[in-house]
């Protein structure tokens, strides 16, 4: 498997996973044929929906240095170098990713990144072509036929006609959450699927740099403005500018159903983001001119059929946005896949063993995405949460190596997403017991609190 | 909503559900047209991959007698009366599913009704359409618009054209687990969908009557071999067949998937159910005629939208089949949104008040149904759960109307699923306490054991 034998692939989906994944493809050799529904990026507007920014971090850069694009995307890349939390009375709290070295001391600041979808896409169907691979814009699949006698058969509705295409020797469903291929799964023998939209959706908004052209907020940051049960967000974009998004339930008075009418979002910012508004000079407009949009999670499998189907990224595990790691999750399938094609003898063995190592992490980043969007929009504004930030991040500096909070395991490290979560509700439990001290918000530095934690800790089974 | 109103509906698949469903819109004066895959079933042979009977109880009669159909379905039931157990050495245990009305004294019989899921479509079917409902068999849908100008519009497939036909003022979905009508459903915002298939499978053999013509095993009970991680059940047919299922594994050297070899299969028959194979004596030629099926699940939110798309039955809820309920719950939908549609204002309301109280049901049926299984292939071996089981009895004959096992109020009530399976989990916790006592063997009948449960029982809020 290690080169190409002349094997016809293709890939459903030209978006950030299916171009990256065909650029590997084509670096191992293979001839690989993409097929987008959209309109080729470098030409046309992007089409909305979905957001407009991204964070990448390390499980991203990853797998784009393997496929030799890491320096192309570096250059498109802003810094974020913590979160910026926002009360309602403008006071605020920073609290940066990376860990001290030593307790009060930072080495090389620990970051994410915050991209351009569409930058980024452009770079890697860039990418992907000048490497060799034959992409298709415009075709959206109809109809796949996994059991054809000489391959997978596909059809394509494109310029209005449909084509057959195919056969091909294998396909690969990078299509998104909603995946034409997983679709024809969904239609097999013993195929688990669901699909589950929160109860919450969000709003994109646009804030222009200011008057002087410079960013409007300190620029390294993630700022949140956290409410209990909604939030708003603001990631920087290179262009100075920000994306704004606004989580909040559709039902209820102050829920995005009711704040479909221009002035009354406008209130409802006055109220509750007063710091936020003089930074959104046409409000209405700007709110005017976007949508509500939903947040659907899925979930499946096995991730693949046979030697002939894989699902990668969104097809096979999309999730909510709030750990900034979808893309960064769905990069990684490319990574793993790619290392087991190098080492298992089949490709249904590889496809066997991707499934078998990837939907767990799938779930358990999903599970993690879900209790992050209580984190942020709720405890990130609670004194006590962080205080016991501020006793993990000690930890983490007494104990370098041993005490890896959650966040850090699962932003800059490579350790399975299910093991860091589960390496997570350890130290949760152990934290539950170190804030039940009713003195804590005294003592939190004091060396018996971190000894006794730590001890706990060793206690358990988890190790890194 | 009384009346019809000259609206033109159509209800898609006339299974079980969709047959009784056009029947009840036609007593109310609706115009119906009903469209269905399959050929007609009265004239064609039976398509297989679904169980070849069914249990009928409570709530699937109470909807017959509200459509007018139960007097004729009445000639094709066959009552069962209570489970008899089978041990590998041969031992029975039989528990009768009705209820004593004083310790040790019976009065009417309680019973389910086996009937063939074949005869009963065609008399539903046939009820129907003496009812003025139009039904088109041979008809596969294959697109569905709902939001048309007009109404809904359909397309099928029929003797291999495709046909446009409505627009109708709605649709009802009753095509089955997989149902075309909610695949289409799936396809819109915030629609929540999930389809799982169990570990387990099945595979059904014809257990044809005697050398005397007569049935092989008691008549009016429903077999059990439970075996712990496996089972095998046989139902009685009107005709003296029984029709025996084995529920197991696909994976293991037991497994389905090992047992596909028929002599493998008889060797293993032959070790875990020995009395039941010499009523096989063809057993390797009927254990090849058969394939082994899958067990899904499906669950969906909402089961309308809008005014004009409604799912009932396995469209909505497909579960699993170990507690006789799957048609019953399809046939409870058609007596709900019945009564629903006497009550609303709108059909929007009636559709919206159908979701709101059906929804809970379907899910309560399912976990009901999944913990059957566990129960019947392993607890009801076990001689402290057929002493709880008396002991339940007891209560149930000393405390009637008060105590209602669980079984009864699911199979011989009409209490929402959802409110049985609540009451049902406040049982078993009294229950567990009642069993905890070290001499409960010998003291199971005294009145110092039902006086404490039904005194912790009546401290819960449940009520009937």
């Amino acid at each position: 498997m290690e080169h190409g034998n002349g094997e016809r692939l293709a890939v459903i989906g030209a978006g950030l996973v299916g171009s990256l994944w065909a650029l590997m493809l084509r670096n191992r050799g293979y001839e690989v044929e993409v097929f987008e529904r959209r309109s080729d990026p470098r030409t046309g507007a992007v089409v909305g929906g979905r957001s407009i920014n991204l964070a990448l971090s390390d499980r991203g850069w990853r797998a784009l240095e393997k496929a030799g694009v890491a320096d192309a995307v570096r250059g498109i890349a802003l810094p974020v170098l913590g979160r910026l939390m926002h009360a309602v009375d403008g006071a605020t709290t920073y609290q940066p990713y990376g860990l001290p070295t030593a307790p009060g001391k930072f080495g090389d600041p620990q970051c994410i990144y915050s991209v351009s979808r569409a930058r980024l896409n452009r770079i890697l169907v860039e990418a992907a072509e000048q490497a060799g691979a034959r992409i298709h814009f415009g075709h959206a699949c109809t109809a796949l036929e996994p059991d054809g006698p000489h391959g997978v058969e596909l059809s394509f509705k494109a310029a209005g006609e449909t084509r057959p295409a195919g056969p091909f020797s294998r396909v690969f469903g990078t299509d998104g959450a909603f995946s034409a291929v997983r679709d024809r799964m969904q239609r097999t023998d013993r195929f688990d699927f669901e699909q589950r939209y929160l109860t919450h959706g969000y709003r994109e908004l646009e804030m222009q740099p200011g008057p002087d052209g410079g960013f409007r907020l300190r620029e390294d940051a993630l700022h949140i403005w956290p409410r209990g049960g909604f939030m708003l967000m603001a990631l920087p974009n290179p262009d100075r500018t920000f994306t704004c998004t606004l989580f909040a339930p559709y039902d209820g008075p102050d829920g995005l159903d009711a704040l479909e009418d221009p002035a009354a979002a406008e209130a409802f910012f006055a109220r509750e983001f007063p710091d936020v508004l003089p930074h959104l000079p046409d409000f209405q407009g700007e709110w005017s001119q976007h949508a509500n949009a939903s947040l659907v999670m899925v979930r499946c499998n096995p991730w693949h059929r046979t030697d002939r189907l894989c699902l990668m990224g969104d097809a096979a595990h999309a999730i909510v946005p709030f750990y900034g790691q979808g893309m960064n999750c769905g990069f990684e399938d490319c990574s793993v896949l790619s290392e087991l094609m190098g080492r298992e003898g089949s490709w249904s063995e590889a496809f066997a063993a991707y499934s078998a190592a990837r939907k767990p992490a799938g779930d358990a980043i999903l599970e993690l995405a879900l209790r992050n969007y209580i984190e942020m929009r709720d405890k990130t504004g609670d004194p006590r949460f962080l205080l016991q930030k501020r006793i993990e991040a000690r930890l983490a500096a007494l104990y370098p190596g041993e005490w890896l909070p959650l966040y850090s395991q699962v932003t800059f490290s490579h350790t399975p997403y299910h093991e860091a979560l589960a390496a997570g509700k350890c130290q949760d439990a152990i934290m539950a017991t170190v804030m039940d001290r009713p003195d804590i918000a005294d003592v939190w530095d004091h060396p018996e609190i971190t000894d006794a934690a730590i001890a706990l800790f060793r206690s358990t089974e988890f190790s890194y």
